[in-house]
């Protein structure tokens, strides 16, 4: 089969690979229909991960299942499903509470497992023809009768809407409350969408991309561009002074000031300033253990200098940590289906697997306009 | 001052009565602008509560305030604010855990005050010209800059929109899910307004008046008609044949099938066969303790014959009573200054204080049209 | 194998059966080493359901793994396992919340399987020699090493503390609260023992029969005697006068008065009179959908005559059904294996499986002193 | 009055002041019987924080009402009270929904008052014969009838007790769980003390004073000593590997390694070591914004070299700050007066207030056995 194959720092290429196939009598194996570029994905395009080449990236995935093991109860051939870009058992003391991206089975010795990512285990991506999904029953959304036509919008539940959603859950957001969200990334831009979805009074969201401050404004947020003007004084400004109830991290710990300079404790400290007391923060953007490429001494060993005090002065809490996908893609399947909500206007190309090496470059580089970009392997 | 008094069943006058004033130094006086009447007054209007004649009627009040006493610490002369209908005393041990609804000081040896209103403690109704509100700076939501101008919508904070909201969260509502309501007056509409708010996928609303189901349809939920349907098949068809994830009951003991024939279990188990196993129940609509005039036996001492086997192997739950409005108010307060929500849409008539024995006759008639009717007595 | 039959009302016997086997490649095979009777299994031993005969019967089982299918990953031959009555699949809509009592997979049609019950799916029981274990990988609950040492407190965990523990959880229990608990039943006792555990402040429990009343003391917790006094008075004297935070019914629909009248409603008015206004009710009694055999007309279509005005205005809710035992039993299991809990005070007697049909009969009559029977089949 | 008086840096005096007066119609004015000295008095000893001189010490006070103000409905002359250290309104948008340790009313331009405590308000301190009481219907806790008796239980839930519990709650504890403890000064201890009352599975405390290891085995807790271990690895012996569920930082900026350095980041950093995947950090040491005397640059503006990565790779999350304490107090009280807890266990000390200053030293220098010192101003 064709996969995009990570060959080393800043070097993808299509080739032909052996066909994914059942591997276990709980396996399905699934037909890519459409697949993502995620922003994660960019973590290991760039080298900064310890990712394998040879490997097949590629955790957002869509597609029909074209074969089941033999323990495969639930989901059917010809099924349309969508791909929890976390792996679970569904039998671990962490799959069983619904925290599946935490899931204990599946990738040994540590809590968690993802489709064609560094450390999560040896499982392939997506961005391939076809894609062998372990623990089938648990780990397929099997999609209504509207899956072809909604495809682009489906997709997204892999991955992007439900973090966005986490981080919103994850800062305790209820309707009427305000939230800040740090990004206007993919992710942020979901978080944002989320907010709005929940019935937040106010979502306002800090980036200095041009072209995401657009979107932005177009789901009905406030646009704040921190490269003119104090995030921080614009939220409070905004929110009478106080700050805003809830605010979410959807940038990680490569963030950079407005010149360039990373800076990987800015956005939290920023949020800790931008949220009132007793407010709550959801951080979905990743941080990393360890980081030996690093310029900065503390992120070298994964820390950062972080405004502690304040933040306990103002009782805030902080919560963090990927997405557990199952806990909200089934939900948010409803609201695609009823016409409730249309995540796809994120997407700004829809292009062939060929063509994904390009796209990596281009998104890679914050081309402007390269928001979200979806590869159709089939095609 | 002027203000509408109970004569008896079905007899209600303007009159001229004893100015409403500051008794305790906890109490702030307030100009009433507007004042809503509610379906919960028509019980009193119909003779069916124990109503002392010659009290003043009206719970859902907004205006400015004129007074404050000694202690009053927040609450400002000139503050335009709006009263949740149930009064509370902010330190007993349900208030202090935000049950205002059934506050241990305000109505002695009952759990629950509220203004103008039977069986909830001496507080007279402000569809009058002025009010006094015990404990002022506990209950008064204190308005934004734009209460004058947003006053219809605002007014919904008293009670009606917190009411209906509270159907949903009794209800357990969640985002992407589905939820079935009986009844479309004005809190079965302000429940359904609140699904949509708060991102349900599916909110499908049960009644037979067809101006209340042309509303229904207007806010984007499903109308169902149960005087041409059976409105638990309807519901079931909707959901795939499981039942919805959640139920509101808005219509209480008064129900009546589509012949006109009182039944009060008929909502509840309704909405137990409506809503599917581990689904949960949201009543407002209000049931009473015992009902001497009823013609039904169980009905006369506060029972109804409910399907409880059911309802247990369904592994449903069930949560009840009046909204605690302090919960929601704030909250719902923010929708509407950030122009996210306008609960005004309900409002059929805007009258002056003297047309009010005429709209309760129109409204306790359920004449066409007459939703929602909003009193101006400084008008 | 040995098992223990139905055979019809009143009458089960130990047979020779073929043995249980494993069926489907995600199955366990379980040789039991201990086994209980229930107060559920009365319901079915006294003709009152339609339960099939030549069934085996069974629903609390303990023992060890002697061969699983070849889609298990987990679970390992050897292991000591602890089996939740209820049987779920892990990756339905139900099971992925936690909601494992409702499964829709194991029992299609319907939500909820168990193992040798009526209407709960065609699964054998285990007061056998041999237990057949579906979805084994989920359903297993593997116990510490010192499983067979403690074999008496972890076959607790297969119901009756989970189901105990669960009527505290839907009651909303918080630590320094009041509950009444209405029946001293084995579950009703786990019920009382439960809330002790989580730090109530006052476990009342209502019950007639002295040995249990004694038991309930035993643990620390107050006994009423409602053959010689009212219960509710008794409850409102020892609360101050309001009644208790919260309340449990581990009764269900045969519940009698003290003159031996079954009243159906009995149980469930007293905690709606019993508990506060704002208190939670917790029913894990059994109520069933329809009745044919009961003299009261609403018994009969599974209707009680419910205090719902008095429930209402009250403002109390009610949650119900089955248990959802694996939700609590891993964490029931590290109160045990820490030491700091022994639900096998509870056990009575400890007999062979010959003796299981001497064993229905006392515990059917309530003989004094046969409070809980374990059954060794391999002894 | 007598009153213990802040001179200067480890310079407290027993002085005559004016006497404390009812002020606003809101007041109660409170005899105190017993009031403790608490770990973050000693902040103020120090000389650490920027408390003026001349103010009375003391936020753990209880007492009987000697007086109340006109506008006090609830509260009466005669009552015995114990009075939370933080002072809350009652009705500004943190206590409505019961954050009365972030009153936005008390001490205005910040969020949270107390009681003779540095940077929260003007409020002098209860280590007196007399102590003024604002709000006094929303912050007295009216004390059952066996008051006097077990006044050293009692005045327990004014701070350390309640305090001691919220770091479980905000740890997110579950009955069988495990949990880790870092400190075993007074709120650690009650922190553990809770956590047993809770009914965790396991509980661990960090420590290494002799004296306070033995209060945690005295309580069933499993001590670790720190000087002699690294705490991180017997965390982890003891949960199999995994860490503890839970855990609780309840010693703060000023943290010491076991050689005496000071390392503000040293419990943060392990606490993350030493709890699992997906567990809950619940912090209620102090943390400050600044810190200009220390050593540490970071420190000196209040930040710590926290470990985000493995943090967020774990998915964890940290509550924190100031406990509100009347979110608990009177569930705590319930406890007590039914005899289920003893918090006096802690009490090592019941002196005059005449010895305070002798009391301080002790304190402060962390001489063995001087656990907890309750004066009693009126002996």
């Amino acid at each position: 089969m064709k996969a995009l194959v990570y060959n080393g720092p800043r070097d993808v290429a299509v080739k032909t690979v052996p066909d994914a196939r059942i591997e276990r009598p709980t396996d399905a194996l699934v037909q890519i229909v459409v697949t993502n570029i995620c922003g994660s994905d960019l973590h290991m395009y760039e080298g900064r991960t310890d990712m394998e080449t040879g490997r097949v990236l590629g955790h957002e995935n869509l597609g029909r299942v074209i074969a089941v093991g033999s323990a495969v109860d639930r989901v059917k051939q010809g099924d349309w499903v969508c791909l929890p870009f976390n792996i679970g058992c569904g039998f671990c003391e962490n799959c069983e509470r619904g925290l599946t991206g935490f899931c204990l089975t599946c990738n040994p010795g540590s809590a968690g497992a993802a489709y064609g990512f560094a450390d999560m285990g040896p499982y392939e991506g997506g961005q391939a023809e076809l894609l062998r999904v372990p623990y089938a029953d648990f780990n397929c959304l099997v999609l209504p009768p509207d899956a072809e036509q909604k495809q682009l919008d489906y997709v997204m539940l892999s991955d992007i809407w439900p973090t966005g959603w986490h981080a919103t859950e994850l800062a305790g957001l209820k309707p009427g409350e305000s939230i800040v969200i740090y990004g206007a990334g993919p992710v942020g831009l979901m978080a944002a969408y989320s907010a709005m979805v929940k019935g937040a009074a106010q979502v306002i969201v800090v980036d200095r991309h041009p072209d995401r401050l657009k979107l932005v404004e177009q789901i009905g947020a406030i646009p704040v561009d921190d490269s003119k003007t104090d995030p921080v004084e614009q939220v409070l400004k905004l929110t009478d002074g106080v700050g805003a109830h809830r605010g979410c991290e959807c940038v990680g710990y490569q963030c950079h000031d407005h010149h360039g300079h990373e800076a990987s404790n800015l956005t939290m400290n920023r949020l800790v300033a931008s949220v009132r007391p007793t407010g709550g923060l959801g951080v979905v953007g990743v941080f990393v253990p360890q980081d030996p490429g690093s310029q900065d001494k503390l992120q070298q060993r994964g820390q950062i200098a972080f405004d502690m005090g304040t933040f306990w002065f103002k009782g805030q809490f902080m919560r963090t940590g990927q997405a557990n996908v199952k806990a909200y893609n089934r939900y948010l399947m409803n609201l695609i289906h009823a016409g409730r909500a249309q995540p796809s206007f994120l997407v700004s190309h829809t292009l062939k697997l060929d063509q994904a090496p390009d796209a990596y470059r281009h998104f890679d580089e914050r081309d402007a306009g390269w928001t979200k970009v979806v590869l159709r392997p089939a095609a």
